[in-house]
């Protein structure tokens, strides 16, 4: 789920009457009124309510002390905007995904997703224990933001085809629906990938203008209906393995925080963060039950020439950003070598576990 | 980790003088002071520093209107009388886990740990998302406390071997440590068990008092040097394939807090849950590292003979509780359908994920 979907639905020219509200100096007496924008249409499941119930945890622990005001997208400033608007100080905090920054810093995508890359607790391993969450406030403080991982999609899936794929063969020339690295990637195996808007994409893949699509997992998929237009649901997501949401403050706010509204703000990120991890996962579980069990959906995995294509062609264009970017290097350097140590454990443990369950029906 | 190792380490008759400290009436204005027991040595690593961490979030959100003095096992209290110090109101707050309670509730232990049970992921899905934390509050209730999960050790391993384990004969008359429901069934598949203190197990393991262990993970394992007295490692953990760290407040100081710290203590829980299992992750994989590269540990998986005769003997185990127990099989019940539903996301997303990063050796 990327840019231009939110460009096209949501619109431009929104935030033509906002102006930058007043940055309060906190004293523990006052009331300090904050907006959120954020990237998502009001309540949009799970990522729009999960901006709510951030909002909400910070109001709860402040004893009225604190107020925020949620915008959806273009509500105060358009979906892609975000960024900028709380750096200026337009708004306060901003909730929204790392990745969208790309046009501005590179290296931000790093903190969202990474393909072939970390697991939920792996990601969030390196975050708060691996010196990830040092590195994106190092990165973000050059636009005066201070960032928090406020929420995470879990393992998202690999997309909808129209078509079964049995070899690298049957992937060339496909239309698929894929933004990001994860689309350059797909690109270089030989299919030509678009960023139809979210909004689109069931039309797209109903007229044929498009053979595949990915979009994010079950619980989102199925309110857009992609399984009446596409049969196939792939498995799994090489390219959002787990997804980081983000909330950013703008810095100056910040450092005008008492210390306990600060924590306050820090420690609400970080409950929201395990709030959407765990809603996302039985959510998705519930609609995935009615996708295949209710209307007949086929789960499949691509075949391991394809995957291989993949995970060579998704290195090798990581590899060409990093060269080209310095801010970038030091960041994914830090992500890799974390993601070696780390999948030791989590091969051993989990991965081990889950093979033990499958094998004895658990 | 359970029950007896506490008494013999930690002593009884440490809380003698210990009387019942007043539990505050709260106003916004005045400075709350709690007690907070716990069943592990001050400091314990991850669970100890786990405790002092949860304590922090709390005194770094209320401003100094909260302060927490957290007491080391045996000093206010022995480890395993936190359950009904707190429900008491000898002190406000507990860290500890719900099944060193069985002797009290037996539905208790399902809030912990389950025999080819749920992973971290599932399980937080299930607390905060599927009820779970209802019915422990619930049974909790009954015993004037207020439960929140407020970490996780994640996955553990299967324990320490001297001989490599080959078939469901070489198991039999092995003496083990294993604990609990989880020992239990290793009886039923001809295995003799003990519950063997933690600080003796390494001796134990070293004069052939035992012939394997299981004690936590590789990070709290290696603490102890289990490398140097048996050579196998074996995963996975059927046993304890994630582990719920509880804090518990006594009812009446809860009821008795104003609703801002009502939420600065539930928030602090949650963040505390996701601090220990983000250290965990990488705690385990810089142990893990040390005990294979290090020390030439030898790590194996049961052989599947093993664990389907493992996975029969723990449903009769858990059967045979519910049957008895009316408040476990209400929980268990719980517990059983949302992991049927749950980990049909967790096979298609998470696990499938798992074996592509496999085979791409990414």
């Amino acid at each position: 789920m990327q840019r231009r979907q939110f460009i096209k639905t949501l619109g431009v020219g929104a935030a033509a009457g906002a102006t930058a509200p007043f940055i309060a100096t906190a004293s523990a007496q006052e009331t300090i009124t904050w907006d959120m924008v954020t990237s998502w249409p009001k309540n949009f499941p799970a990522l729009g309510t999960g901006a709510n119930d951030f909002a909400a945890r910070i109001e709860r622990m402040s004893g009225g002390r604190m107020k925020i005001r949620v915008h959806g997208a273009g509500e105060l400033v358009p979906a892609l905007e975000v960024f900028d608007a709380v750096g200026e100080g337009t708004a306060e905090l901003g909730h929204s995904a790392s990745y969208y920054w790309r046009g501005k810093t590179l290296a931000a995508q790093f903190f969202t997703a990474v393909p072939f890359g970390m697991t939920t607790t792996e990601t969030n391993a390196w975050l708060y224990h691996g010196g990830g969450q040092e590195l994106w406030d190092e990165e973000y403080a050059k636009y005066n933001l201070k960032p928090f991982p406020v929420g995470n999609t879990g393992t998202q899936m690999a997309g909808w085809f129209k078509k079964e794929i049995n070899s690298l063969d049957d992937m060339q020339g496909l239309k698929l629906r894929l933004p990001g690295l994860a689309g350059e990637a797909m690109n270089r195996i030989g299919v030509t990938t678009v960023n139809t808007p979210g909004s689109e994409i069931f039309t797209s893949l109903q007229t044929g203008v498009l053979d595949a699509a990915d979009w994010v997992g079950p619980y989102n998929d199925l309110a857009f209906g992609l399984h009446q237009v596409a049969q196939y649901y792939y498995t799994s997501a090489w390219n959002e393995p787990s997804a980081v949401l983000e909330g950013m403050v703008n810095l100056d706010a910040w450092n005008a925080l008492p210390d306990d509204l600060k924590a306050v703000v820090s420690e609400a990120a970080m409950a929201s963060n395990l709030a959407m991890t765990s809603e996302f996962a039985v959510r998705n579980a519930e609609a995935l039950e009615t996708l295949v069990d209710e209307h007949g959906v086929e789960l499949r995995t691509f075949p391991e020439e394809v995957l291989v294509a993949l995970h060579d062609a998704a290195r090798q264009v990581l590899a060409e950003q990093v060269e080209k970017d310095e801010a970038s290097r030091r960041v994914y350097d830090s992500y890799t070598v974390f993601q070696r140590k780390v999948r030791r454990f989590t091969d051993v443990g989990e991965f081990a576990y889950l093979k033990t369950r499958e094998r004895v029906g658990a």
